[in-house]
């Protein structure tokens, strides 16, 4: 059977940003679009168009992330995990894929995404999670975040939790936002229409600064209508973010 | 108050051995001894005999492992591990200190071990633990491999589950030895008087093929009688292993 129409294709990912300076291609740095654009070439021979659902920064994981690109190989869906997996560096693993309608576009029919960030929160580091967290060596309140991170929910203009660039638009919706502990990890959840940019490591050094005092959780409301960057907590380090669910 | 006697320091330490050569120090190799070393020239000024429970080979970890030496140096001890921790490298932390005997060795008077396995067991490696795990992609029937994990216990030569080299003695007491399963990972806890080389690696090695069938659990009470490293399975890769545990 001959296939003269190429294929939508969407692979489920997950990465593991320590060794990359993030999703999106750059010139002589490694990316995982990268990664994924040389075993493509690879595979067809030719440079093949790739889009995900959004960017990752240098550092940031990834539990799920979404990409889809169009190819016209005779390979078997279910076959493609594999075959990725097996040119694939060990830190980038294809963990599903499957084929879509031709209209389908990873980053512009997203209605959904979690992120996970998480922060070690003992006096001494852990070695295992050292890449996979925020390392806070101090006491922090986390009834207090919790009750902080409600102030996000809703529909807001997040200026004062987003890096400053261009005009675009800065209202988002969030859904969800948890954070809880674990022993000593303290996981936060939050789940949207959209993010900014640095906008969950910017809530996360915000929600922080709620745990020792520094902010009270009402004040976290206040600091969204200031629209002002300058407002809000430090960016946290990437290595405690995890892109952890895209929903379509 | 001035000190004219060593004071006998013991310290528990932490490492990820994805990045050493071991624990104990090689020519031109990184290896944890040699990282600890450095630092107590930092302080010293002076080479610092340095002694560990055990040594672990490359790429193994440890949870807890327990090193000491002799310092007159008047740091006080509730201060070391900062001191350390601001000198070692990330994967490398002091967790605890304390003075102890002037006669306490931390090999020769450890009086109990425990290691751990992790197995990750799913058709697809997860990259945020390919260096703490060996990934088996195939089902393994984990209640035969519980079963078979009990012919460990008691106290036995077991030559067949050790990378032979001299003529020293073989036999050691096993105290517990159980495997279970958590989600996608399955762990194994072995406790025992000691450890010959290899040894833990060889007998997961040998628990995944009882696993996947190829042998039956009973078979691992004749392999262990016929003393001969040939009748086990393979030797499990270093990922997997966490020196968990050592006691006085």
């Amino acid at each position: 059977m001959s296939r003269n129409i190429k294929r939508n294709v969407k692979l489920e990912i997950s990465y593991d940003g320590t060794n990359y300076h993030g999703f999106q291609t750059q010139p002589d740095r490694p990316t995982v679009q990268a990664e994924l654009a040389k075993v493509l070439f690879e595979l067809t021979g030719g440079n093949v168009r790739l889009a995900a659902s959004g960017r990752t920064d240098a550092g940031v994981h990834a539990r799920k992330q979404v990409v889809h690109f169009k190819l016209d190989e005779a390979i078997p869906i279910e076959k493609l995990p594999t075959v990725f997996n097996r040119l694939l560096p060990a830190d980038i693993r294809v963990t599903a894929a499957s084929e879509v309608g031709k209209e389908f576009h990873s980053r512009y029919d997203a209605v959904m995404k979690t992120y996970r960030y998480y922060i070690y929160n003992a006096r001494i580091s852990d070695v295992f999670m050292r890449q996979y967290s925020w390392h806070v060596p101090f006491a922090i309140d986390v009834v207090a975040m919790q009750q902080a991170a409600q102030y996000f929910k809703g529909t807001h203009d997040f200026t004062s939790f987003s890096t400053l660039y261009g005009k675009d638009d800065r209202v988002r919706t969030i859904t969800h936002s948890e954070i809880w502990r674990e022993g000593d990890r303290v996981i936060f959840e939050i789940r949207g229409s959209g993010f900014l940019h640095n906008m969950v490591r910017i809530m996360i050094g915000t929600l922080v600064r709620v745990g020792d005092g520094t902010f009270l959780p009402e004040e976290i409301g206040i600091i969204i209508e200031k629209q002002d960057r300058r407002e809000a907590g430090p960016t946290a380090p990437a290595s405690g973010l995890f892109l952890w669910d895209v929903e379509y």
